[in-house]
């Protein structure tokens, strides 16, 4: 049985990356930027878009694909934005999936203004465990770590801090009032990830936004630069 | 591919609950009470197991099955308490089960003993999304959902709010430096799961913890009173 079903997964996840290249042949076709924003529930993922994208210089047009088990709140609240807001719900499948898979953004790209933009934001379901195994044609990876969720969570869930690009350490504000230790925070997602870019960040007093905002810019740059 | 794909995994669902019936048989020969006992990650499942288990009465004899994608780190913090801890880890699952399944549950039993506890608290993975789809054998489902991961969860992630005895609404001592709304946060848990039990804590300061190991006394002494 066991044996049974890892097969099965392992042929999904097959086909999962099939259906990510023909993805990100269509992105490259638009010349669109792809990151994949991937974070556990409530680490502040839509706050700090909201943040990163007030403020993009007008030479970034973003997009943003929102991923929702249920419901449209975060699309809501950057409709606010006047950036074009795309809602995927993952809950028709199995009582909800934990994860959006190459084939739900590819069911989106119609409804996706790619003429239109420079760089897309795929938000994913607020998850630390299955959206790390699912490629979706991004370019980037980043990723959300609050620190009210303990120092311990890259020791946990190794493979979402192995596999982004960037770790965004969010809700700094509040480190006064917790027993977290930012360094051994730090210290194991170098431990687990060593050398992955990260930004100490508050999507609530705006510290750090502007380094996040220059990575994005940057890489949605050397994305568009002739090879 | 889809329709296959959602095939197999109800067959998967079923073969669950059959295996969840069987952990069920067992655990009520041995007159253990089991709850499951669930949240994102991060939301503080480990700070108030330690809190509650500390004091409980000698009446109430208490083990602890710790799920973990990897690693031991909840298992060695609760070693201090005195209490049986066995370690689960899903990791030999396709890159890291995103929940505890009956099944593995099942695999833990020859390691548990039965014979010598009242109550089994099984920590799960830190998802709120897959972990509610399987049942594991259980008498109770508790989560927790931290003041930080904001107001919106309940309405994000409904099937986990839905299935779950008791919430327990943790970290409270932080609200006074949050934007988010209690009130609203409370209402949202209501509309999701009308007249679900909820109880406001705080691991940090102890606030609540009382009426938390009232509660798990309390279904422990009714699931041993005689029919």
């Amino acid at each position: 049985m066991h044996r049974t079903r890892v097969r099965v997964v392992e042929d999904a996840l097959d086909a999962n990356n099939t259906i990510a290249r023909a993805n990100r042949a269509d992105f490259d076709r638009a010349s669109v930027t792809v990151v994949n924003f991937m974070s556990a529930p409530g680490a502040g993922k839509t706050a700090l878009l909201e943040r990163v994208v007030r403020d993009l210089d007008s030479s970034v047009r973003v997009g943003v694909l929102e991923g929702d088990v249920e419901g449209s709140l975060d699309a809501d609240r950057l409709a606010g934005l006047h950036v074009p807001v795309t809602q995927l719900n993952t809950a028709s499948g199995f009582g909800g999936e934990c994860h959006l898979d190459a084939n739900m953004v590819r069911s989106a790209l119609p409804e996706l203004p790619l003429g239109d933009i420079d760089l897309l934001v795929i938000e994913n379901v607020g998850n630390l465990v299955c959206p790390a195994e699912f490629r979706v044609g991004e370019d980037a990876r980043v990723m959300v770590c609050a620190v009210t969720e303990g120092e311990d969570k890259p020791l946990k869930y190794p493979l979402m801090f192995r596999t982004c690009d960037l770790v965004l350490i969010n809700k700094i504000d509040l480190l006064p009032h917790l027993d977290v230790d930012l360094e051994k925070l730090v210290a194991n997602v170098d431990a687990v990830h060593p050398g992955v870019a990260r930004m100490l960040v508050s999507a609530k007093t705006g510290e750090g936004i502007d380094a996040w905002r220059d990575w994005l810019v940057a890489r949605t740059a050397a994305a568009g630069a002739p090879a």
